[in-house]
């Protein structure tokens, strides 16, 4: 129970709908994307702008309450479920698009806006906001921000981090840090904005952001290629960025485990034969409509002339392509399908990929003899997503695979979350793919923001006594 | 004096050459690029090794030894000066490639090395490391993380920060935080190596790093454009960004001022009439040689039928490319013809640089008739630079010019630091560009990373007693 008579006190100085208690609080404050289900909580927070939400944590913290933060609860590593004690702060309706600023191609949103609506609301300028990830529709920009969010296009646009030019925060005591700047250059002391990017709400709450907007593209071109080894998805990347510079968009593998799966989907159509070992989505986004198509075609004929790829198909139309990026975004279906399955995150040395690929397999069926692996992933960052079927549904079985394969990782030097964060989920790995001294400078960060640990508490790591 | 003997105690542990005293220690120790004098230190460290780095800084923790940290001595705000009772940490013995690894497009190099020598190494290898700028020569990665350099390409490849994927770095007491990672995506908790990219040697000593590395463009196309109106070149940045995307490395502008200066040295080539306002030079990047250069060139044709460029010259070879870029690198012969002056290094929306340039103009006449201001810059980035010759050479001139061109930027919500930092030089203005929130925030940082305030005390703020 919260103490004190902290939710009475706050509850009139709240814009009307601003607290639910008790029965108003639905299942969307306590349950998320994948469908876990956290501890129902005995407030929910509502704020409607970031003076409340000043006002608010200045009062938890006054009191040592304890506080989760919700965006669109599309998180893969329950970090927005309440947990025992814990009141939530939701940013839902803190989600208007303040400005967008054309000439300094610049949009300041409340963090509640959904990504997908800035998206959209962008592109009626003639420009594109180019983070994008399959959760778009609910996933909100704050939580983007807390996540640092990855997605399809990293390899040309880079990270949620390199798409934010500033931000508006709420330290756990109530201070706001103002910091919305519109340009990209101020080399005016530490970079705060940095310290609060993938954080996972652990260091403060983001209220408001500036984010970066590019000019949208004349022409997109995907292409789906399949391949007979995995040396020549490498050599195909190397040829496409070397050619394509900073035009190659996205460059999605997908091994047959995933591909297969995918195409006998009733929804999704098999665009080439599920007969080669790797297939690659492969997108360009050009300035210039005419010459890029031909440029891309003629890539492609090289690349087919070289014996790096054994067939392919270019989309015809923005129809066609749409079927093509369908394929790889059906990656929830195919997870779903194989259930009971674990799933990771990985990033790992591109050469290291196959290796890494058929040893999890190996090490899935030493747990589990009918185990099987299903790979795929954003090939040009360095990232697979693995899911592992383990056919006994047994939940330890479930941290047996996890285990076995995050000390793969672990061998492999590799990162054990590229994109998704730790959460509560991955914390037993942190050690995994970060120091004993990273993470003794990470509680002591914690430690000078967040005195009193009220933020988020317990994700990533567990704050010491 | 140091204390304790801490020198002659740290001196047997280091390997030969590792100690500067006395007469030993020669003006490079204590002047900078501009010809600044620093304090004479009664020690330089030279170490060899991360070990001795951390040695020496557990050391001088233990005793609450002030240090100071060196790289190339190139930074413009005398940061790396040694102040009263400093002793000196050089990383210049510290300055080996370690290794390139082309697959993943990387390199390992020790703090100490010089950009160019990276920037050649990468190249015969049919790569690029993109961060350029004039004093490549000497400038250190070490120093060019630490002061998230900028430079020529940050339109296209992004500052510093863009382009380090991991870091070793030496807390100051001494605790190695190896995190030397190859890969672009790693959400596994905060991000430590954000803390010390542009903290300016406050917050640790940078001893190694991993550097991203791109494709070495197939083909470079260089022109230099002349304008009648600001709007103009707003609305050739605009086309260009657009038409080029990604393949747009450099959007450089010159006001008359700068142009009609530069132009009429000895070394640099006139390669245009000194007859219009402005001046862009406009570099790109393309990775398909041959169709890159006639898009370019058609679009240079398209802007001049738009009536937004007079003149236009296209280098027709890299030497007259690299006549166009001397124009542009001739800013430090032009501000030290036009001494006594001050440099300013500021970042402003795009749309009111026309405004604030014709207000610093009167700002520096009001404080001295017979000033004149000389300005250039990073168009694409947002970025000014302004040099403010004052004819009477007295300090307190320059100050007040400083204070009050200073107010304006604030006044106009700009940065009075966009690349150059704040050392000790910009010290007094940091309250420009920062809140009082932001800056306490960097102080608590400070404090629970460097408690004693060991690490180049001073730079950026004064810590509080």
């Amino acid at each position: 129970m919260v103490q004190g008579g902290l939710i009475e006190r706050l509850a009139p100085s709240l814009s009307a709908g601003g607290l639910l208690i008790g029965a108003e609080i639905g299942p969307r404050y306590y349950t998320d994307v994948a469908g876990r289900v956290g501890t129902l909580p005995q407030a929910v927070f509502r704020p409607r702008s970031t003076a409340e939400v000043s006002r608010i944590l200045a009062n938890c913290h006054a009191e040592g309450v304890p506080v989760v933060i919700q965006g669109g609860m599309t998180g893969l590593v329950c970090g927005a479920l309440p947990r025992v004690n814990e009141i939530v702060i939701s940013l839902e309706r803190m989600n208007r698009i303040e400005a967008i600023d054309a000439k300094s191609a610049t949009a300041i949103v409340e963090a509640g806006v959904a990504l997908q609506t800035v998206q959209e609301r962008v592109e009626t300028l003639g420009l594109t906001f180019p983070l994008d990830l399959g959760a778009r529709g609910s996933a909100t920009i704050g939580g983007n921000i807390a996540t640092n969010a990855g997605g399809n296009r990293v390899i040309r646009y880079g990270m949620m981090r390199e798409l934010v030019l500033g931000l508006e925060v709420v330290l756990a005591d109530g201070t706001v840090i103002e910091s919305l700047r519109k340009y990209f250059k101020n080399n005016t002391g530490f970079d705060v904005k940095q310290y609060f990017i993938g954080s996972e709400g652990t260091l403060g709450v983001i209220t408001r952001a500036v984010l970066r907007l590019f000019p949208l593209p004349a022409q997109r071109a995907v292409a789906c290629c399949s391949l007979s080894s995995f040396a020549n998805v490498i050599g195909l990347l190397d040829l496409m960025r070397h050619r394509l510079g900073g035009e190659l968009t996205a460059f999605e593998v997908m091994w047959h485990s995933y591909f297969g799966r995918a195409t006998a989907l009733a929804h999704v159509k098999p665009v080439l034969p599920a007969d080669r070992a790797f297939y690659v989505i492969v997108e360009v986004c050009g300035v210039d409509a005419d010459s890029s198509h031909d440029r891309f075609e003629s890539l492609l004929a090289q690349a087919h002339e070289a014996a790096l790829i054994d067939n392919a198909v270019i989309a015809k139309s923005e129809a066609e392509a749409a079927s093509i990026w369908r394929i790889r975004d059906a990656s929830a279906e195919v997870h779903a399908a194989i259930r009971p399955a674990i799933s990771l995150d990985v990033s790992l040395a591109i050469d290291r990929m196959e290796e890494f690929a058929a040893r999890a397999d190996q090490v899935a069926q030493a747990v589990d003899q009918a185990s099987c692996i299903v790979v795929f992933g954003h090939l040009g960052d360095g990232n697979l997503h693995v899911s592992v079927h383990h056919p006994e549904d047994r939940p330890e079985i479930g941290r047996e695979l996890e285990e076995r394969i995050y000390d793969l990782v672990a061998a492999y030097g590799g990162s054990i979350s590229a994109e998704h964060g730790i959460g509560i989920s991955k914390r037993p790995y942190l050690g995994h793919s970060r120091t004993k001294a990273e993470i003794a400078l990470m509680r002591a960060i914690k430690k000078a923001v967040d005195p009193k640990g009220i933020l988020n508490p317990g994700r990533i790591f567990e704050i010491d006594a």
